[in-house]
């Protein structure tokens, strides 16, 4: 489903067609080549200092069944029910500090989320669903998975090709064909002084 | 200068040409559609829960020189050599609450970060340069452009038409002309378990 973005002026595509889409297509896996691009496009954003704070997990269903069920299980309820039909999960990570210097370092989820993006991006080029998630659990993804304690999880991301809308039910059928909306551009972009909306 | 990203395979020509050039004409200010295609681009990135938990403030120094001036004067003084040159400059902000709950937003600072990739992204896709520091006094911008206290200033970013490296001198230039480097995938990229590089 092509949702683009309602933009004032053009913007480009794979920025204006990229969309959190929840229709999977339980039968196609992704392709080794396609989950390196995708993680490519994440290795080359900018960071502070050129630290690169960022790590991901990822779980391929075809090659690691006990692993991407593991990651499946740290997931909320309520993304168990459209993220089961997703062949690769990922779970991006923040480093706490910098390497050279070990000071804690304030860009890192903020470089991380750059990251991510360029992830997202990618699969959007690819014709792939890249779907952040906030909802799981952060506490038994570090248990399960060993990850040091200082490390922040960011989000899980649910990978794979699209599918149809109905394969989705109810609410989330609902949500999946609304149009994309976004605060007016003047709410969050201010000209000059704090509070006063671009125009 | 084009400094193509080096990649196992593919990826968006936008992501892998993107990098932060410090080399900015002088001369040449940045049409406004084109702002506001930066700002765009970074309106329509995800968030969690779609709470777009972004602010950015813009200077336009052709408009406002005053407030360019301001914001200039809080950059650290190694940036100051070559931002001199921006003719407008933006600071992005991550808002530290869920707009209707009032709760902490965890993802604040990291859908931040994505927002401004989005920025920086389709900069790169109209010739133009986006460079974001973390290099400036963010307790004095908060206090010159009143902004709130519990908001975190996350980058200032200097936006302009591309120079030719030669407009920087010494170090500034050896860097402008240097190879862009990242580090091996494998040691940011982990396959089912924490440390296992993907290969």
């Amino acid at each position: 489903m092509l949702k683009p973005a309602q933009t004032q002026v053009p913007i480009v595509d794979i920025i204006a067609l990229r969309w959190s889409a929840r229709a999977i297509d339980p039968n196609r896996s992704v392709a080794h080549e396609n989950l390196l691009a995708l993680l490519e496009a994440a290795r080359w954003a900018p960071s502070c200092y050129g630290e690169q704070p960022w790590r991901y997990l990822l779980w391929d269903r075809l090659h690691d069944p006990d692993g991407w069920e593991q990651a499946f299980d740290c997931l909320s309820e309520g993304n168990k029910v459209w993220v089961k039909n997703a062949p690769v999960l990922m779970l991006s990570v923040a480093a706490p500090v910098f390497r050279t210097t070990g000071k804690p370092n304030r860009w890192s989820q903020h470089d991380t989320g750059a990251a991510s993006e360029n992830l997202c991006l990618q699969a959007t080029a690819l014709g792939l669903v890249a779907h952040q998630m906030g909802g799981f659990d952060a506490a038994k993804a570090k248990e399960c998975f060993a990850i040091p304690d200082d490390y922040v999880c960011m989000a899980m991301i649910a990978i794979g090709h699209p599918a149809h809308p109905s394969l989705l039910e109810g609410e989330l059928r609902s949500r999946e064909e609304a149009p994309r909306e976004r605060l007016p551009l003047g709410e969050c972009f201010f000209q000059g002084a704090w509070g006063k909306g671009i125009v």
